[in-house]
């Protein structure tokens, strides 16, 4: 956040463009950092549904909405107005480097052949992910070793989807389970689910977390046995435990969930 | 957070603890949430150094700052203040359920017999981890599928975590590497540095954050090739790219690294 250009700087000429997390939704768990970047743009991008839970903005701020699903062009459009001057912010749920906006920003910069991109001022600032929120009302599930997958097969393999599963159950991780399932993929979450299942014993705790830290909120703890791949979908991050995972009945009913640090 | 019941409440006579995530050191790096919960406190419990990231506090509010490897002990007297009424946040960096406090506690309350610990209202705060900080100061290593391994064996046996690096380096997925070396173990990271060498090209690329977000914050980018283990101690995250992690090379020197989305 150091040494940052504005727009009005007239030895650069150039913006600033910074990639920002909002967390789950709820403004107390999003960073200050990123709330002092959306009040100083002069442009926000961002997919729709993302842009609705940053605001408000002053009516001065430019704000440049769109659907889903068109990453790349959003991130030309962050350079294009960074380059002209401007002091853009991109938006991004949970935390931009997982999964999400700060890897699309940097793929567009790899692949341009104007030198005036690489010259914006660009700063990504973190934020909590689906899975951190999740985990924090469900207990501890990713106290330990764990790794986080995204199963959309969009820009990856199925079959290589499959194979990293297979090694990560191998290994006894606990799996943070990103883009389980869509209206485009409606039985792939059903098919990881399948193959996790010959992989891992049936009371393997699973946690379903659906709009983590957003109105409507829904926190599910099940078993890989009881699991219905129909309780799952894009907005749904789910936890699969490893051997050591555990459950804490809690007095008035629900439980905690936990991966106890000792092997 | 909602339904905090306070030292006050008669009908109750339990206080709360709250498990919450400083973040890695930055006021702007720390949730609006985690401040709220501190400031509210009446008793804060954590490793010293953590406390002095979290504080000042009120002169009302009680300190209990203890040395490192205390954790249950930590837990423990956090749940006998609360059930006395206080209201007790215990303070952890980065994501308290991320290697940190959030599983102490929750190993304490499964293995108690006073069930007053049960009634305690108690709230899990997130937190942005070591790994993301990192990673948003270097571009997106984690942009795609990585996993999260602690390699200390204090608590796992060394196999184990030898078994898990090379299941992780076979699914080809980032490395995010916490407690890779101390003084009492000296020599874990250097042997587990030989066992990704054999596994993954000299090329691959290496993130080192240390005391990210904190005074001092260093970052240092290199290759598997020419990583030297006496560049990591305990304060370092150690992110190793998988065989998509690329760098962009920055006109003003340095570089960004990321993982695309396609494979």
């Amino acid at each position: 956040m150091n040494g940052r250009v504005t727009a009005a700087s007239p030895a650069v000429g150039l913006g600033s463009l910074t990639v920002v997390g909002l967390g789950p939704g709820d403004p107390g768990l999003r960073l200050p950092a990123v709330s002092e970047a959306l009040a100083a743009a002069t442009d926000i991008i961002g997919y729709r549904t993302y842009i609705d839970l940053a605001g408000p903005f002053d009516a001065r701020q430019r704000v440049h909405a769109s659907d889903n699903r068109v990453e790349l062009d959003r991130a030309r459009q962050a350079f294009e107005l960074a380059t002209a001057g401007a002091r853009v912010v991109v938006v991004s749920s949970g935390d931009p480097g997982v999964f999400a906006m700060a890897t699309a920003v940097l793929e567009v910069l790899d692949h341009t052949e104007d030198p005036a991109w690489h010259r914006v001022q660009l700063s990504i600032l973190p934020g909590v992910t689906a899975a951190q929120a999740a985990a924090a009302v469900a207990g501890a599930p990713l106290g330990h070793d764990f790794c986080a997958l995204s199963l959309s097969d969009n820009l990856k393999p199925w079959a290589e989807i499959e194979r990293r599963l297979a090694l990560v159950c191998e290994a006894d991780l606990v799996l943070a389970l990103y883009n389980p399932r869509s209206k485009a993929r409606p039985d792939q979450f059903g098919r990881a689910a399948a193959l996790i299942r010959g992989l891992r014993p049936p009371e393997t705790i699973v946690v379903l977390g659906r709009d983590m830290g957003r109105p409507g909120e829904q926190l599910t703890i099940t078993t890989l046995a009881d699991l219905d791949p129909e309780q799952v979908d894009m907005r749904t991050v789910v936890v699969v435990g490893s051997s050591r995972t555990r459950r804490i009945e809690r007095p008035n009913g629900g439980c905690w969930v936990y991966t106890p640090r000792s092997y």
